[in-house]
């Protein structure tokens, strides 16, 4: 693909700071530019390599980029493009990192002056570690990311920001962004509920006896409570939509183990397996 | 310790065949026979040194020995068990490594002869594997076991079993067997249970959008679908109790969502946190 001349990451955290390098390393950004709320965090990104510049100013840090990135948490992706808006170079594409789509690309579009693209993106790729310490250049080797363009985005840009993506070792997957909401309910939003649900559901007698498997199935609810906070209210339809066949598949393990249905139980287990080996290798 | 003089392992997996090793590093037993149920499981055993005899025969097996230890799955710990009785060493000491302890507690004791001594016990180490292939001695080293005597168990006994344990790196807790059941659906049973609902949960659409979030949660759901019948259905009342109260939880976090109270929801995530951190480290 032809390089960016400058790329603009807002929010230089494990996943902007991760696509800085990236970026760098595959040759897809001839200059990076790092914008964040704390010094600290953006000495780091400098130091790391995964900006060449920075600046705590949005409008200042967008200015001359024909990408820019937002890679914050999701709740400030709105207050930051107000403050950058008017900077943004004619012609600038406007891409995000967030984990939900309906709402950022209602929201984010009608922002941007004429002349000005927006492109949802969501790379999923990321830990429940924060901050451009554990930023690496391979975190999106492998990993699908979704692009959920709006139907009158210029073509050659949407391809431009898909072949970016590929560029950096991901698969792309295009979809609507209300599909996208109602999918990663299931696979990321739900399961992020359940695992904080399940941490507040561990008495103190408890603690001293989780095992590993504790540690694997609650790993997620270390995640940012502001962060998820955000994830999950901007996507709350599709979160409560998930919930119910979450329940729905609670109540048929309780009933069948209520009802001594050893038979269904172990039907049910055996389904869990093949769908959690077939999904995420055994 | 004094060393057992010899050990017999029925069932020869992950925990048995770990065990065997364990045991034979740390001195604590002069031999280790292991009984199982195929010949190229019990080759494997004896090729990787965590028996040092083996037999198919579980009478034959526990001929001598003064420790018998059952490592197969729990529901399989009564049939063989009626098989080897008659055969038991005098004042044999007999321990099981399942995850349930008041059925196993109640069920197998009245099967032993006159002047054998049976010890519930239950380390918790492992993981979703199985097999001795995936066997090695420091499975339990840093682990927590709990041992759950009877009240009238020879206090001797009741401290060889509990050294036996510290000598291959676990801290002992002790408790009655009903406690054990209860605190165990908090910590292991219901986080299976939610792992297979929401292995259950995912639309075939949504499955090529799981990252490495999904796989953490999802991944006890991996475990033998049979093993985890008997270990639900051995404590159906505590996985139920553990069940409503995490559907509790659940139902607030879907609260606060569904009237965007976003602060209780952030209260909820922070808790979950704190909780989750402190447990298993952030």
């Amino acid at each position: 693909m032809t390089p960016w001349n400058q790329v603009t990451i807002i929010g230089t955290g494990l996943i902007g700071g991760s696509l800085g390098l990236a970026l760098k390393q595959a040759g897809a950004a001839r200059r990076v530019v790092g914008v964040g709320h704390r010094q600290s965090t953006l000495d780091q990104a400098l130091a790391c390599g995964a900006a060449d510049a920075v600046t705590l100013d949005p409008a200042e840090g967008v200015r001359g980029s024909d990408l820019v990135v937002l890679a914050t948490a999701v709740g400030l992706f709105e207050p930051l493009l107000v403050q950058a808006a008017s900077d943004l170079a004619e012609e600038a594409v406007v891409i995000d990192v967030g984990s939900t789509k309906a709402e950022i690309c209602r929201t984010l579009p009608p922002l941007l002056p004429a002349g000005r693209v927006f492109v949802g993106c969501h790379p999923i790729a990321g830990s429940e570690k924060r901050g451009v310490d554990f930023a690496y250049s391979d975190l999106f080797a492998g990993a699908t990311c979704v692009v959920t363009p709006a139907a009158d985005a210029p073509p050659d840009a949407v391809a431009r920001v898909i072949a970016t993506w590929e560029t950096v070792g991901m698969q792309v997957v295009q979809m609507d962004p209300a599909s996208h909401d109602r999918l990663l309910a299931q696979v990321s939003h739900l399961p992020h509920a359940a695992a904080a649900a399940l941490a507040l559901t561990v008495s103190p007698e408890a603690e001293r006896l989780t095992g590993t498997g504790w540690a694997d199935v609650t790993r997620v609810a270390s995640g940012d409570p502001v962060l998820w906070r955000d994830i999950l209210v901007t996507n709350a339809d599709g979160v409560v939509e998930a919930l119910e066949t979450f329940e729905q598949r609670l109540g048929d393990l309780r009933e069948a183990l209520a009802a001594g249905d050893t038979e269904r139980l172990q039907r049910l287990l055996a389904r869990a397996k093949e769908s959690r080996d077939r999904i995420a290798g055994p």
